[in-house]
């Protein structure tokens, strides 16, 4: 449905667009729009779970009665734009000021790593949700970050100067790809 | 360890490779020798599973008591070669003659054909466990047979004539990357 442009806040779901929904939820409904739109092909990967008990009540109706969340070893996010792989991580954080790296696992980095030294596309998308501000970061800038500093929070300002606000918008909600095609093309 | 020819059959390693590990085993085995050498990146996803019950026994210890598995959306292995995205699905049969395609998911060769428009390398892996054989099939090919033929049923006989077979080897087991390669230069 479109709106004239005055008429466009009186949507509800225009006025909860991003509050609330939480980062994660606004990604995959991105996503979701990409492939209907054929722009890219992302998903969010399944959470890791080891399971150790199962019990097959029928052939088609295993259930499982005894699991555990494992850490991740790679990153949530990953797919394929324009034939280039890309791979990212997706957090948010209520510190207004600065983010901290703990939210995000050190094999995860270490993955961001890998992929970007195999040619891929890494990074990291940061929403502020007290400020409701989200930035894209790719790991080219995230290491710099680390190898310069040796406090594990990169503040608020690193963001604004290295990384690229991802601009609200109502569909699709958090397009990072439109970032990802200005630097795929040199223009940023 | 490198061992001169003809001594290779007496090293236990090399007489169980490829015998009853598995194809995903194998594969996995693989994609770590192509991580460990900067090869490529692929990894397997984690299978996906909805949980519907957990218990907080501690705040570092849930345990899922109920949780159920979920038919996958996309393929089991991605990852990026060269920054290209690649993308498969692997399947072993007993059947020495032909490949039933009830063993791939409608919606997985759905997906490989979005990631194939996408500029993205898909294709499937299929072992024939009785002849020990494992090929490499194109996403393309695939198409081909499927738009051409009635029966879901692919013969051996068209892996042999639009499929690369992955000769075995001892490190990597399946080195279906050095087929990737060649036809990224347009080798075969």
């Amino acid at each position: 449905m479109k709106y004239p442009c005055g008429i466009v806040k009186q949507n509800k779901n225009v006025i909860y667009a991003n509050r609330g929904m939480g980062l994660e939820e606004d990604i995959n409904i991105t996503n979701k729009y990409y492939r209907d739109y054929n722009i890219a092909i992302v998903y969010k990967k399944p959470t890791p779970i080891i399971v150790n008990k199962v019990d097959y009540k029928s052939r088609n109706d295993a259930v499982i009665t005894e699991a555990h969340y494992r850490i991740p070893s790679t990153t949530d996010y990953n797919g394929v734009y324009k034939g280039k792989y890309i791979d990212f991580e997706a957090k948010e954080t209520k510190n207004s000021k600065s983010f901290s790296l703990n939210n995000i696992h050190k094999h995860q980095i270490e993955h961001l790593k890998q992929i970007t030294k195999q040619g891929g596309i890494g990074f990291i998308i940061v929403r502020f949700t007290t400020i409701n501000e989200t930035y894209l970061l790719t790991y080219d800038k995230l290491e710099t970050f680390l190898n310069n500093n040796e406090r594990k929070t990169i503040p608020l300002s690193y963001f604004k100067e290295h990384g690229y606000l991802i601009k609200d918008k109502f569909n699709p909600r958090v397009d990072y790809i439109s970032i990802i095609n200005l630097i795929l093309e040199g223009l940023v």
